[in-house]
């Protein structure tokens, strides 16, 4: 996989740096006792960065300057940040590790870690606003753009089902449902950073929409074969803690899942179509995506 | 009490209602189990939406038409409502009632009560993106304030100071730091919604911001005096929740807060000299608070 992915991978981590370095400089700032510290636990654990990654990527490919939209995809992330520490707590996943390290609210408690959570979503909104390189009508739109990802046609909507249908039998739509508004929300968020940044044509837009929704999907499915198939060392997170939930795996089995993040990923490569050549980087990630194995 | 303020309930009644229908069409919608059900059951409990009308109120004290603020003001409650969920879960006051109806973790779980939060937050912002009546640039500048008032150095600090001294000691100083974070940040935040839709210069902006600081920490020490000497069904929620608890009460005695509040609204109605009579709505709302008992 080294090999054959060398060269998207140095690309993958040079942005990766790039997102590192700005979350550092747009963290949650402040008092707030424990909350600080919580922050530097979990969003400064190590992470992929996926979703910002994705959103500068998508912006070089349609040939745009992707350092504008920097603190916005970080903003992407620090909402991802906080989706995690909530979907580990108690009344939730009830998970005890999360990016190699021990889950927040077992850490710091259960009151600082939601606090914490807070304290990124609201910080998020903070980086948009405040965002002196943009625009003050593309921060409106991005933020615009960002809550809908986020909020009950979104994210919340996607974890909440998800919570809903523990231990009960699930179909196959009500699974997409649940995992295009849980992971594919912010991915289609950040795909339309990107092409915001690129001034891109709806049309086009729409195509990159359409390729990070199944990318997303697939990037999911490809996380609950790691949980089933993996090791807790390399995923970074706990394993074999979706056994009480319906999977893309439990549901297809792990031959079935694989198919199904296979044909995920042809469907978001063909998206990609009008774009020829160039869309190549976002071709690559998305048969990286599913080649992961953490 | 009510003879006195008869003209000033009236007031703050109608704007109530004005609110009231606002929020009707700004709360979150759409899917998320339990979600909506749960927003129901905390944003529209009986409420007095103090905030918002806090913020309107300045608005025509300072003669500037009040309407285009009132989305802005909404967002506001939407945070409030947000951070009452997240204050009454079992990990951090453990609270029964709120609003007069059972806490929104004891109807729908603690998960949706902390999605319900979380949408709610997240809701705000949406509503202050999405925001036509106001050009982009005035939104973007709302969007920080309110980030401001409720992150690190705001009510998320406050409440997490106060989690952290629950069952320490605490002097005055630190008391005041909570509280003046925890209630009086959104009560700032709303006068300066106020002064910006009015325009108003610095000087003007900084007075109200002054009023407002005072005000949420007088309103803040009457409520713990509802909680020493009320009963819950006037309170509309638990009272006595704060035995463990350092409150103004705890701290200065009953007649003690009793004077503290009065020098707080004293001082809150100091900063409003610079703007003579017409400011009198504004300097009878903090004779009101005081006097309040519910």
């Amino acid at each position: 996989m080294t090999v054959v992915f060398a060269a998207l991978e140095a690309a993958l981590e040079e942005k990766r740096l790039l997102v590192e370095d700005a979350l550092r400089r747009l963290a949650p700032r402040g008092g707030g006792e424990g909350v600080p510290a919580a922050v530097e636990h979990t969003l400064f654990a190590p992470a992929k960065r996926l979703r910002p990654v994705l959103a500068l990527l998508v912006a070089e490919v349609m040939r745009a300057d992707s350092r504008p939209i920097v603190p916005a995809s970080c903003a992407v992330e620090l909402v991802h940040t906080a989706s995690l520490i909530l979907d580990d707590l108690p009344s939730m996943d009830d998970a005890r590790q999360r990016r190699g390290r021990p889950a927040c609210h077992l850490v710091f408690g259960e009151a600082t870690a939601t606090l914490t959570a807070f304290a990124l979503i609201n910080r998020a909104y903070e980086v948009l606003a405040e965002d002196e390189g943009l625009a003050a009508d593309t921060r409106a739109r991005l933020a615009r753009e960002l809550s809908r990802a986020v909020g009950l046609e979104g994210m919340i909507a996607g974890q909440a089902a998800d919570l809903a249908f523990t231990e009960r039998a699930m179909d196959f739509r009500t699974l997409e449902f649940i995992h295009s508004r849980k992971t594919g929300a912010l991915f289609t968020c950040c795909a339309a950073l990107g092409a915001e940044a690129a001034g891109a044509a709806p049309g086009e837009r729409e195509a990159l929409v359409a390729y990070a929704k199944n990318l997303g999907l697939a990037f999911q499915i490809v996380d609950d074969l790691i949980d089933v198939t993996g090791r807790a060392a390399e995923a970074g997170k706990d394993v074999r803690q979706d056994a009480k939930k319906t999977t893309f795996v439990s549901f297809a089995g792990v031959e079935g899942a694989r198919q199904i993040a296979q044909e995920l990923v042809a469907t978001s490569v063909e998206a990609l179509a009008p774009f020829g050549p160039r869309a190549e980087p976002l071709r690559e990630l998305a048969r990286y995506v599913v080649a992961r194995r953490r």
